[in-house]
């Protein structure tokens, strides 16, 4: 089994290499994946995967983070010049850029796999030692780039895809590829969730190139620590009047978020454990002479758990909002990404870490879980899934990383991608035949 | 004429200066007027006034910066045994310590006269200077002293009291000596105004000792520049914890507090005129390690207007509501104090200055009005005269003051006391004759 | 007398009206104007005058709210490319956009005649109702506008110097033609008077189109009421961590700057006459997740006189440098503009009436200075004067305006221009003929 | 070696048990121990000891929170009238209330046991459930009581005493018996420290009653977990003015205290484990119209080690003195407790753990130290010991405990007390024997 599986990956690596570049020429930022998915569900559609996208996956109102209109449509034309798929590019439109294949394969488990496609806001380095520069593939979109690996995940998705299909005698069940845009910034899982992809996933497992496995031939089976994390930009909108003449007449929106600043910092620590916030960008008024109108405050609250972010959220929405009262200025709050904390299942861990053993792709397995110290919205799945009777486990592919995760120079061994379709495909065959 | 008049007043100068003593030595803070009032009914009453007392000329509910009922209480018993007088000092009971005395002579316009009689929270100098513990007529009651003139205030409306009685022949009309508790605080007038005393009066006078005219023989016809003022006091009510152990189960009420002084002090300047805030007092909180539970601010608005004092108020009841909120406290706001901006009628100015020209009582009779630059409850009056269709006037008597007003030392020259007397019989039937 | 200068003056009509719409098509905003300066220049020196440019008449380091060095140099290129003197404009390179006209004509008083030159930033209504539009003479830079009059102002400069020219044998004396760069923000009079120029002035007059008098044939002879003001950035440089790792190891800059914020507003009100705050803009942060380790402050203050301003002022950047100290984060404060108060002098609003009204020019000629209320730099000019002995006024030139000023659509009546060069050449020579 | 120690300290049980009584009723707060320390100085003496006191033992300027001087001088007078040993008390003048008795016998390690002997501020309760108050021991002092068990550690203390001295022929080396003042609010182990008095200790123990040990018959044999903290108090100084006539001529306090309040929660949390902050109370102004010139903060700051307490004290220090200097304003802190953080060494809770099990003393002898939890500044001593290169361990002595600990109902089981000395005695022979 091992042997006939190493073959066959290895045989289609140059091909999911191939995948990995053409998505790192052409990276896309969150809700605008529009080249990215429209290419994923042709390769799906060919290898006779049952095909869902756009709305069928993404829940409409619970997009978090989203861009305006105006900058979707603009990047809608630009993915059809850069090679969009025509036919399928047209169930994006509107920034609804999810794609799920799903294979039923017979009677058994349904597993699902989840890969996220976008790209991070950071202009790629034309250094010399940049592998991607150097070999002609580095981003032609302008301050956008693949710096976090997820050019990698989708290529692996898609090895996984046709491997799959390939040893489709060999397990039983239903597998769901599930591609997901907008990661960054924990904004695009909670629309698939609520959308239902993952409600009828028995196991899932979400993989991420490095992070914790920062050398080639590492691998973590299972991860903790997700911190809980929401993402919210708050707009004060009061009156202005002339700062002189007439002070009394306007509603000051830059004091009223000055004050939110103080408060929101004064949340009392909780005794159940770590919480975070933080005002990340304030940027208000007009000019010097004006009572300043608007103030924009860019915000996130974190937790160890989730009930530890609820609480700091909670706290954070009612201070914003009497803040606003006190100056008598209106307040909109826009949810901008949210994750929760999360943890990997025992069994899995074991199951992943089994496999791995059993492929001679890794030197370094390790025995449990590693401690993430960040958010992913993996964790939206995660809880889904659990609530829903099932497991799941987030994996970390370990490749020698160049750079840190969205850094200028973020680059990973190409040569360790294949070690993650194989390890897929075969934890995914030892499941099904449980 | 004046002649008669001049006699009559200089023959009863020592009875008037006598009452002062009388009062000097028993001063009683707002509200507590006990032993006062009951006096001032005996001698209005023996003089032939038709007298109203306690609720008939103070609405229950809205008087201002009440004490406790057990300090109403005690002072109750205290003024019987300095001698209140037994019959009438219980209408008083409660704290309704105002007089009014009423003499209908005929046909003719309505003029009230208005003397405030409460006594200040300060303690009467012991020093050898100081003219009424050098004579044996200084405060017996501690901390409580009159050092703002009340006291020969008092004295100069039982004065009139009797003069009038005496001059009944030379004017038509009905005459209302208004005697008002609480002035001190700004706390008193308004619950006289809501009884309906002065709602048909025509022609209003009060009267002060000293203030801008701090010479004897100054006499200043009337004012402008009452400053509008609004004091209140903010309860703050959260739930205490123990600030190690479970910080975020408590609710900071003086968190809350503090919070709202900041954002007081913060209101905007008003294109239209002086305001002020202040803060005079904050207390709050138990133990070092118990997150507060309770905080108490004392504060008070001003401004050159009743509008711009109101605007502040107005904002400052926002904030403070919206401070309660952002911690999710509770907050109850008392009311301790309102004063009027107000004007004295420029007929009315005249009308003083005529008269005290005519006697020889005065030196230096300005001819406009002052600038008080401070607050009066008489305001109140004035307000409710005004509308309607009254005219008010506010005068300052001149005296050789010792001391600032409020301070242990202040006193003035008694043998001022009969000059106010004389203006003001003058100046009613001055009025009626016209 | 009156007959010639009115009929020289009319002859030069049109000429002075080309300057203006010249000017007015091609504004330039505070230190840039180098093409405007280059052109004064030009005509003063064909006239006969005596030119003092750039760092003659501007000092160096006293500039207020200057623009960055590459703003600059992009200007002086678009400058010569717009047409200026290529000679002239050299002088004002990097900024010393000043000019200062001088006519010694025997012994004589020094007079001095302030004409502001910089444009505002607002970009030009194109409405069909809106004159320079429709005339063809509207703003050719984008956002940039002369919707304050100044470019009227220069062209009765001009006119004035032609004129006294003509007249030189009616007068004795200097004249000194002081053309002064960004008064807009109240920035260039300050670098002006520090370099000397009205050190030796004996009587200095502005002139400024409109504000007070706002029909044309009015004119108000002197001003009172100019708000002290200053104008100052803030800038708060603290340490970026990441919130959610290492929060402590950040020095927060933001929240120092909304520290100061609260502070700021609560700066006490004053007792001796209004004062006010702004903060205006406040621009702090990078990312969401990055403790914010900048924070701009744009600020301003105001007095109803220079002690006043000064209060504040002085207590703002104390609350600036504790804020900073509080959150241990630098700080550097950038004066960008002051002004004081001031009064016109009585002896020549009462000349200037007295020759308005020898003038067959206005038809409603003030009595008295009206209040300005708000701010202008030529303050600094008039408190230097009156320092070394000398007396200045202020003239609002009444016309039919169109707009308010700094509004896209502002506009004045071109036919009032000659009314303002005859008041001022009738007055120099009124003056020296003393 | 066991039977006869628990035949020598069962038979002076009654004798302990009458010690822990007189203690109860005659309960003296921090620094006022003056009854206490006299009596447990006689006793020392009695039996042998060389002892040490006041200010041999107590370091002068290190006294934390100390009361004032009259206070001081009132509980002297109290405590002669209320049986104080006439001669030793004289030492304690003052408030150096500290005893420490030495027994040197012999070469051998130097053993140091620690007993706090101050009460709390509580109102012991008069229910007829209270042991004490039936029986007619509770306290006769006002608001004060022995509702944390220190009355039982001295007890214990003077049971030792007496066992150690029967047994001297069993141990060598040297004893010292250290009875610490002001354990409450962590204010006395720093001066003890500071004199010298466990310099020369090898191995150190302190015992309390309770805490995680809620049972009689239970033991803890050592601690982590204890919390570093730091209390102090800050004073703010302004200056007074008529917050009317003259706001800006006042200095704020109260605002000053209020902006630190908002800026001192807003410390940001560490990454490095969990803190702590807290304003137990605001104390500020005078009268309502006053600008405040006066402000006292009570607070508190914690850490899970020193180390982070040391941030946010620091922090803490910081911003008070930053808001100070916003207002103007003098700032005076006062120290008023600090605990340092620790840990029970591994060696002495296996010790301790032999020897409690050797006893039939104890039926659930615990494996491991407990987390304390909360703060006690017999860190100092451990912190001081272990920089000398000893060892030091804190036991919790088992016993059915009512109410909680410095409730009013608080009470333990007096039979539990002989197992304290027992187990005290039979360690030091243990040790001393090795």
């Amino acid at each position: 089994m091992i042997n006939v599986i190493n073959e066959f990956v290895d045989k289609i690596e140059n091909k999911i290499i191939g995948y990995r570049r053409d998505f790192h020429k052409y990276p896309e930022a969150g809700w605008t994946e529009f080249r990215t998915a429209s290419i994923i569900a042709r390769k799906l559609y060919e290898l006779g995967y049952d095909i869902r996208l756009g709305k069928e996956v993404i829940k409409d109102d619970v997009r978090l983070g989203l861009p305006s209109k105006s900058s979707l449509n603009n990047h809608y034309e630009r993915a059809i010049k850069q090679g969009a798929d025509k036919e399928f590019v047209k169930h994006f439109k509107g920034g609804y850029t999810g794609v799920v294949g799903v294979l039923k394969n017979g009677e058994g488990p349904t597993i699902g796999l989840r890969f996220d496609i976008d790209a991070v806001q950071v202009k790629e380095s034309e250094g010399k030692e940049h592998f991607p520069y150097r070999e002609g593939f580095s981003s032609v979109n302008e301050e956008v780039m693949h710096s976090c690996g997820h050019d990698g995940h989708i290529a692996i998705g898609l090895g996984v895809a046709e491997a799959l299909m390939k040893f489709n005698d060999k397990f039983r069940g239903t597998v769901k590829l599930i591609f997901q845009p907008a990661e960054e910034g924990v904004r695009g899982a909670k629309a698939m969730v609520e959308s239902g992809v993952v409600d009828d996933v028995d196991f899932l497992f979400g993989i991420h190139i490095g992070l914790k496995a920062k050398k080639s031939g590492e691998l973590v089976p299972g991860t903790k620590g997700f911190l809980a994390t929401s993402k919210f930009d708050a707009y004060f909108t009061g009156k202005p009047s002339h700062a002189g003449a007439e002070p009394e007449a306007g509603k000051n929106a830059l004091l009223a978020a000055s004050s939110a600043v103080l408060n929101l910092y004064s949340i009392s620590r909780h005794s159940k454990g770590a919480t975070r916030i933080n005002v990340g960008k304030f940027v208000a008024g007009t000019g010097r002479n004006v009572i300043p109108s608007n103030a924009h405050l860019v915000i996130e609250t974190r937790g160890d758990t989730s009930e530890l972010n609820d609480y700091m959220k909670e706290r954070a929405y009612k201070i914003l909002k009497s803040s606003a009262d006190m100056y008598d200025v209106s307040l909109r709050i826009e949810g901008m990404g949210e994750a929760e904390s999360g943890t990997s299942d025992k069994e899995l861990i074991k199951l992943i870490r089994r496999n791995a053993l059993k492929l001679n792709s890794f030197n370094n397995v390790y025995k449990k879980e590693k401690d993430l110290g960040g958010s992913e919205d993996f964790t939206y799945m995660m809880k889904r899934v659990k609530e829903k009777g099932g497991k799941s486990a987030f994996i970390m592919l370990g490749s020698d990383l160049k750079g840190s995760h969205h850094s200028a120079e973020f680059d990973f061994n190409e040569s360790d991608l294949k070690n993650g379709v194989k390890l897929l495909v075969l934890s995914i065959i030892d499941i099904s035949n449980k």
